[in-house]
């Protein structure tokens, strides 16, 4: 069997169309009020050949080959990158939801989210050069000067120069307040960086002339701690033309997206400028790593996708025992009901976490465009509600359901020759980086619904209950009621750690991961629900009733795990969570 | 940080003496009569110093080389492998539990398990090659001719000949009746064997002079399917010292276990010796392929123990963020609630299924030893009932703990210099070799408790429950209520699936997965309880304290899963599972 990837184009335009009905929100958002669906469709089937027509050829390869340093320090990527890259910037694929004035194409982020699936289920390896140009762009775009806008936005919008994300250093990785790179003022306003950062993706390659760092770093009089961290952009290059003073000291030996150039950066008086305001440069990076963390949870989808269809097409070809009364000497394992549950499990995940990464998305865009204010504070709310969900909850079944899929391949899917070992090592990385996933727990416990009062969650939850009787109204009394119990349990769980948090600080902290799964579990609820609601409209009354199957699969097996987790957060007051004895 | 291994001997001994009360059963087993757990202490301090001191260094170096085949198909194993083996077989290490008369120690199958777990935790590739060597000895003791036996049974006791069990086909994996290998009978009474076999661990390989095939095969006059499988014995070289006709066609090139020579294996008219009776292979192999299923759950344990102990040690030194009002500009993340909730899970996680897949073995030691043939046969029934879990629920979380403790190292954890992505490649085959998970949830669903009428189930929860009454006794009312209460609801499933499947054939397999993770819910259940139960009386209070903070967790935090996969073993009459579409 091959290793192929067929865009879920179909399932993509649905959730878009008839699911979150963006037309509609985008004819309310000035740069998109022209844009209608067979557009997107033009350019989600183009990105569809560019990842399965150039990516996909040169995953295999980039992960036997890797990156490879040379005594200068220099990173050559894997064969093919280049070229793909080359491909990728001609295309216009970097700009799609950049700004026309800064040379992009102005698309909406719900279809840069879609194409960005589909890359990286691809090759996720090449893709971690492209990927962080976008927030890179939005960071430049919103805090930079205005000279240093004009010398790097343009190029970073069209990826003539990608971008790298300096903030790790090794006594310093989820708690960034401890970092030590020190940027000195110079006297014709530049800064003098000098300092070690580690696992800076693209902190050196061979893919375009010049790299833009963004360094996190602390002015000389910084107080202690993040309040003391600011933003300096340090290009590879001078203006000039020179190199700037900093060198890539190594690259990383990893367990998967071997392509990518993981590397060990040293700072030595290397010149850069500020970016925001001093010690404020945590903030101005909060908007890259908002848009960073959107992106590595389209990570996770675009794995579980190719996961997915791949061990289907194993499954529906791979004969052994016999499930039916077929006469033959073997069915097809996708017959087998242990691997129906396998298969109809990721096949429900990936569409449900589809719906939530899009309309998180959707949330992203009609934040920044819709011309109520109110409209645009409730959905910058949402948008910073789901990012920690969409982050966590679609990494961690992105390896998990790699793992899953292996499993249907049997002793095959341990082996190098199919695909997916690749996608459970590259999938692996997703739940650590852009702030692990138990980060993401505590900060959407923490700051998104807590620090609110609930307010940003009450008002999805009556989105979520205002599909619920959208359902009712069409028939769909099951998934109604499913939906409706998930939202109080949602709700309940709320209130009962909001209490206990009054009185103990730490009870939180010590439910977070559990939370984050439960209201995973009721955006997926949600997500099922709306599906299957939408799927009663379509025309194809095949793909409608597959839909409707494997929507129905998910409120029935999928979405009862919420119990569990919510018990736990309920539990919080309660349970003692001992001290580690070593 | 260093990759480190600690021999968890006070635990093993904890189980052992307090939890499984061991001695008191082997005083009943003739072989056992004067066994005392001193010499076990002994015993077992060699083999934590053979796998920490010789396993642990060839560790890393065996996965970063891999095994080399040649054009002539001769197999190079890793740097060090050879002179570790020599080691291990002058130790006597492989004949631990064979019988004194065939070169063996003699020792219960427990002391070989927790050895077992040792060496695997400290290099799963290199124990790949004598972990076959207790299936093939026990195989051939109760299934070949005595000329057979003479030829080879000490050879392989004692080591000096490895064994390879040839059972996988590239058409014939989870369904063995589809194997093609052709046995064709010889005037001299040997049989010629044709066929080609593949995933062969161990096939070909420089650790010992001779290998010893178990091949699945089929006679000219055999039945199709299953019923037509014989077993035959094929070596490396002839009794002459002459090559037999079988040739290594290839290795695989894997996610993990690098330093095991997994083969593609070409016998070409090969000699070989009828194992067992015509058309009764699979019966014979089976003997091999229990045992070899409690190896690979110890694998899994093994992993866990490796996992957790190095998260910790790692977690305890990582300084990020502040946890407590220490002053400190930063705590250790162990202090952290999200990674003590990691940590206390991995380590309830390991200990609980330490206590389980014990025993398991001393179920296996009393089915074979005890003079009471009542006793004899319920714990044959007990081990049998217990190896699939052991198999799948072990290696489940071998799988998955090393995962989570690989979150623990963050960043860290996805690079090569820590040991810990190693753990989690090598983890991920044991889910799938020896019968997949899923098939091991069907066995222990249909052929061990719905077969007998839930008899075998019955007598374990009788166990249970004792157990129960034992801690209430001890004051400890909480932990005998949830272990109550576990018994209740895997019975009360139990006879829910049974019920269904008087109507419908299909309703077991449809919740095998689940019955199994509920059912290993129950036994974790038991193991916390009883843990808990017989920490109280250890002297060491400290110890008996962080244990019991431990256990309660487990059976506060963990045991609760069991409840969502009841409730779906429940469901099987209800709610459908429908057919894939593609």
């Amino acid at each position: 069997m091959t290793w192929e990837y067929h865009a879920p184009l179909p399932d993509m335009r649905f959730v878009m169309e008839r699911v979150l009905e963006a037309p509609a929100a985008w004819a309310q958002c000035q740069p998109f009020a022209e844009l209608d669906l067979d557009t997107v469709d033009a350019v989600l089937q183009e990105a569809a050949k560019f990842a399965a027509g150039v990516l996909l050829p040169i995953n295999a390869q980039g992960d036997a080959a890797g990156c490879v340093r040379d005594d200068a320090g220099r990173v050559r990527t894997p064969p093919g990158y280049r070229e793909a890259y080359r491909a990728y910037v001609e295309g216009g694929w970097p700009a799609l939801p950049c700004d026309p004035a800064w040379g992009g194409q102005g698309l909406p982020m719900l279809v840069d989210a879609a194409a960005r699936e589909m890359l990286v289920a691809c090759n996720h390896g090449w893709v971690m050069y492209p990927d962080l140009l976008h927030g890179a762009y939005e960071t430049i775009k919103a805090h930079a000067s205005e000279d240093v806008k004009a010398r790097y936005l343009q190029d970073v919008a069209t990826g003539r120069t990608l971008a790298a994300m300096a903030l790790t250093e090794p006594q310093a990785g989820s708690d960034l307040g401890l970092l030590r790179t020190r940027a000195e003022p110079q006297p014709d306003g530049s800064l003098r960086i000098v300092g070690q950062k580690i696992f800076i993706s693209g902190g050196e390659h061979d893919l375009t002339d010049n790299i833009v760092h963004l360094v996190l770093c602390r002015l000389p009089d910084s107080p202690p701690g993040t309040k003391g961290i600011s933003l300096a952009l340090v290009p590879k290059l001078l203006p000039d033309g020179a190199p700037n003073a900093l060198h890539c000291d190594g690259i990383e030996h990893k367990t998967g997206i071997h392509g990518s150039a993981t590397c060990a950066m040293r700072y030595e008086g290397a010149t850069g400028w500020l970016v925001g305001e001093p010690h404020r440069g945590l903030a101005a990076m909060f908007l890259m790593m908002n848009s960073a963390r959107l992106h590595v949870g389209l990570q996770g989808l675009g794995h579980q996708e190719m996961a997915t269809q791949n061990a289907l097409r194993y499954a529906s070809e791979r004969l052994q025992g016999r499930a039916a009364a077929s006469g033959a000497a073997a069915d097809p394992i996708a017959w087998h009901p242990a691997m129906r549950h396998t298969l109809l499990r990721l096949q429900a995940m990936t569409e449900g976490q589809r719906v939530i990464a899009y309309r998180a998305a959707l949330a992203i865009d009609r934040a920044a465009h819709d011309p109520d204010a109110v409209v645009r504070a409730a959905e910058s709310a949402l948008a910073a509600l789901m990012t920690p969900v969409v982050k966590a909850f679609c990494t961690h079944h992105g390896f998990h359901g790699a793992s899953a899929a292996l499993q249907v391949f049997g002793g095959y899917g341990y082996v190098r020759e199919y695909g997916i070992e690749q996608t459970l090592r590259d999938a692996r990385i997703a739940m650590i980086y852009e702030g692990t996933n138990e980060i993401q727990a505590i900060d959407l416990l923490q700051r998104k619904v807590l620090a609110d009062g609930g307010v940003a969650l009450q008002r999805w939850l009556r989105e979520a209950l205002a599909e619920a009787s959208r359902c009712e109204a069409a028939g769909l009394a099951e998934a109604a009621a499913t939906l409706r119990h998930e939202c109080a349990a949602a709700e309940a769980a709320t209130q009962a750690v909001a209490r206990v948090a009054a009185q103990d600080r730490e009870a939180p902290l010590r439910v977070a991961d559990d939370y984050l799964m439960g209201l995973s579990h009721t955006l997926l609820a949600w997500a099922f629900a709306a599906s299957l609601r939408a799927a009663c409209g379509t025309p194809d009354r095949r793909w409608a009733r597959s839909k409707s199957e494997r929507m129905t699969y998910g409120l029935q097996w999928v979405v009862p795990q919420a119990a569990v987790h919510w018990e736990r957060v309920r539990a919080a007051a309660t349970l003692a969570l001992p001290a580690l004895r070593q």
